[in-house]
């Protein structure tokens, strides 16, 4: 920092790409502090180490930073405890902030950029202090990627092309540019292997009315794609030469980017004389809406994952008590029984087994350093899902050991009353999520209750498990929720010290009646799991919830049944049987 | 428009302070059309002359409008037909867009400028056409303005202006300019008479840490005040003489503007080396929470509006079919009964009156050329509100006249569901209005009905019926709504040409429990008058909602009677009957 003339240096937990999903090659934070979890911002100074991370890691955080010559800064957005508010405090005027822009997105620069303009700093974006200094660095991972046939994705890729370039047309952009990779996986219907839980090939796409320049290493595209991509006219380009073709785009012409997925680096590099246009990317909108065949095999996945669930769930019944499990255990034996089920590739997430006080941290994730026993009494916290060739799933299910108590049974009833509302409503085209969350949080409200993340998150198809633009939060997001979004429903109550509440299903979006007053909406629930009866109090539940539940489980009765043997059939016909 | 060089004319509704309730002085389109409605704008070309107006006027303008060379524009927001949209697809590359920018916000031009920026379009917005043409235009009124004691107001002046001053001193600016009148009648205690339906002086106000310049017609202001105001070291400005001033300030210095209540020329008069910052003005602000004085006296002012519509109710149903009643009739007779009241000062907005069909139209407001009779079957929406010197009321009935059909009580009870629901809301601190807005419609969307106009709007205290910052409606808003704000709650549903039903009263927030998961929030209803019971379908209500309406009509009961003949009593105790 002294040869580079910085006094603070930021690192975010991110990559070329602003993604979630990022390769081992950028997880600089892990490297530098020991810190494991996913989000985390670095923050170093001739007198301060710092890393930002919030409040579901502060735990796993404060054992994993102790010696490492880091603090802990908990990061709290609403009472502005974040690093840029650490900067503003600490920084002189005249100061000099250093950043690796090729990892930070334009969009994040400008907010810093705006809330210290009234300081007097300046902003070194180029500026790499890591890839000196880590020295055993992993390389990005070179497996080959793979074609994702039309039977699961629905859509030939020359269609989706043709799609993009409509839209590029109606917003009057000569260029678009996609820097994030599962934008580009779905619009090439291919799938790859770069990073953890999602099947993301690491690549920039920039398509044109008449070209598509493909950047990325030319040795993971075997050669059936190569024959197949040159039908579409696409152009194989080394995944380097990103930056220079941009900056070598013909003046004058119009490009659209998203800001907040493109790199400074990438972002300064686009030619002074281009017109910018910023919005969220084109294939972002369009794979949002899951056409009919991929309804048709998430339908199919959600089998295979109830499937894998309920054996799951009963296996655990019948195996407490009698072996020593812990929530790692859990966790394997989860994931031993996705992998029986056909067409499997690996979980969608770190998955979250917690026990108990554990569950109480809504993204905790059991690690050998935290791992608990399952006691005899108690909540057990399950939210796991799956990559499939077919779709992603994503489902929480919360189960009591023993006997629940009085006040386990009254949350665990008000949450799933807001599950139910949220899963049974109905409104007109045009709503947006913002609208609708409070639909999940009504019952605990009333009781003083409440959660302190989002309601849902669009999932994606066999791609990343929180994908946008749509989610179900209290925060405003103009997107419209439209038939085919598939979405989270995950309500929650979270008890610090004593345990935790959730109850999740992925629900898709469709048409309902059409009326003088418009077109009306409604969800369909597609996760398919036995939701815990132990655990309600079935006098908090009106005639239409109850309807619902013995409904859902009827559902889920008929469709898993023929899958399981038939102590696992006997033992769900049980735990479905009406309330 | 040929001497100016303008190929295209543009005149809002609005005046220099861009606001709702502006002078006859101001009201350029209606001088030009002939349409009286107060939503429009003028746009002329070469070879067109249009108004744009809402849904609520069709009506109005088509038959106001006929022979006026002035074609009738629908404004239809949600399908980008508005002035912008019209500009867009008939303006020529190279053309000039002449207006006033003394009654044109420099949000608004900015917006337009966006929209036209591809289009090679420039602007004239020193344009005034009009002076010169209108020769007989009415001058700005000259009645004096008046002291608002503190018993009303309940806080000083003095103690307004230090809150101001602090709330500047956070902000880190040196000069606030106010071009909101109630802002500045809210900040000084004062009232006047420059408008109809809110008791407004048109003004300036400029305050700095060690000055206040108030820029106004000087023979307004009564001697008494004069001195008064010096205690405050207020300085009394000619009103002509704000742009002046404002060009004028040191530089280097901050001012902060409000950039939708900000004329382009006063904009553009702010010296180029002043900072500027941009947000609601603090007094917008600070009025919305309502001290604990000013909730009292909205208590007070609700009972003496609840007597006069009990009165005029009585009144109605003892006349009905024994002379000729029309809406303007009933509009008249309610004025009548509201005057007769200590402390009113006139209507808070244009009364609506509207029988069967007309009620099916949101904002109707019966006119000599629309006034229709009151037949002996149907359905009476009456949306009226008064000024008194304690507060301003905003309050919406609908009654049936003779027997109602299944569908206008199902309608009707699906309205009083989502009034009550948002009367009961429990929400934690933090809440913005677009989450409760849900709570009004739910009942109407699970039948497949909505209304096209916002749940709520802020309400002044003897000030603008309509004020922001905060709201309850589908659109994003990221005011929070705190304690003491006032807000009306009027869920409605519009069959066309048929009938429209809403029911409105003003609700009050206030803190309720706090809990480990933080401070809840919760409502009280403020207005005061029986709901009609024979539109409601009490099948359709459960326990709670029956508990609230009884408990609401008890207190209707308790607080009005007192006020009311012996008559007048022993007929509301009827109305306010137990479910």
């Amino acid at each position: 920092m002294a040869e580079n003339n910085i006094d603070a240096y930021i690192i975010p937990n991110s990559d070329p790409h602003i993604g979630e999903y990022i390769s081992e090659h950028w997880r600089i934070n892990r490297w530098l502090t020991g810190f494991t979890g996913s989000a985390c911002t670095v923050v170093v100074t001739e007198s301060f180490a710092g890393l930002w991370t919030d409040s579901r890691y502060f735990v796993q955080a404060e054992k994993q930073l102790s010696d490492s010559g880091f603090d802990l800064m908990k990061s709290m957005p609403s009472k502005k405890k974040e690093p840029v508010e650490w900067l503003v405090a600490n920084l002189k005027p005249g100061d000099r902030i250093g950043l690796d822009g090729r990892i930070f997105s334009i969009g994040s620069l400008r907010k810093l950029e705006g809330l210290l303009k009234d300081q007097n700093i300046s902003f070194d974006t180029g500026c790499d202090l890591i890839s000196e200094l880590w020295s055993d660095r992993p390389t990005v991972s070179g497996s080959p990627v793979f074609d994702h046939p039309v039977i699961f994705c629905g859509k030939e890729r020359s269609v989706k092309i043709e799609e993009v370039r409509s839209e590029m047309n109606r917003l009057s952009v000569d260029y678009h540019l996609l820097t994030s990779p599962d934008d580009i996986m779905w619009l090439l219907n291919i799938r790859g292997n770069d990073v953890t839980y999602s099947p993301l090939l690491i690549s920039f796409l920039m398509i044109s009315e008449k070209q598509i320049l493909f950047f990325v290493e030319n040795e993971k595209i075997p050669e059936s794609l190569v024959q197949e991509f040159k039908r579409t006219e696409l152009v194989l380009m080394p995944y380097e030469e990103v930056v220079s073709t941009i900056s070598d785009l013909p003046e004058g012409s119009t490009i659209l980017i998203d800001p907040s997925a493109t790199s400074v680096t990438l972002y300064n590099s686009i030619c002074k004389k281009l017109r910018i246009t910023e919005d969220i990317s084109i294939p972002a909108r369009l794979k949002a809406v899951k056409n009919r065949t991929e309804i048709e095999n998430i339908g199919k996945v959600m089998i295979k994952d109830g499937v894998a669930l309920t054996k799951f769930f009963f296996w655990f019944e019948h195996t407490l008590g009698k072996i020593v499990l812990t929530e790692l255990s859990l966790s394997d034996k989860i994931l031993e029984f996705r992998s029986m089920q056909k067409d499997f590739r690996g979980p969608s997430f770190s998955m979250i087994t917690a026990f108990n006080e554990h569950a109480a941290l809504p993204h905790y994730s059991p690690a050998p350093d935290t791992d608990a026993e399952i006691g005899e009494c108690g909540i057990l916290l399950v939210d796991s899902g799956g990559q499939y060739l077919g779709g992603t799933t994503d489902i929480t299910r919360t189960i009591s050991i023993g006997s629940p108590g009085v006040r386990q049974k009254n949350d665990f009833t008000l949450v799933l009353k807001g599950h139910i509302s949220l899963a049974c409503a109905k409104f007109p085209l045009g709503t947006r999520g913002y609208q609708l969350d409070l639909l999940a949080r009504k019952s605990l409200w009333e009781h003083g209750l409440n959660y302190g993340h989002g309601t849902g998150h669009g999932v994606g198809c066999f791609l990343n498990v929180h994908e946008g633009p749509q989610n179900i939060s209290v925060a405003d997001n103009k997107t419209i929720i439209g038939s085919g979004m598939l979405i989270s429903n995950e309500p929650a109550i979270y008890r610090e010290g004593q345990y935790g509440i959730r109850t999740e299903n992925l629900i898709i979006c469709y048409e309902d009646e059409e009326t003088e007053f418009g077109q009306f909406m409604k969800f369909e629930t597609v996760s398919l799991c036995y939701i815990d009866k132990a655990l309600i109090d079935k006098s908090l539940l009106d005639e239409k919830e109850i309807s619902w539940f013995n409904s859902y489980h009827q559902d889920v009765f008929d469709k898993l049944s023929p899958f399981l043997t038939d102590a696992e059939k006997n033992w769900l016909k049980e735990k479905t049987e009406p309330l």
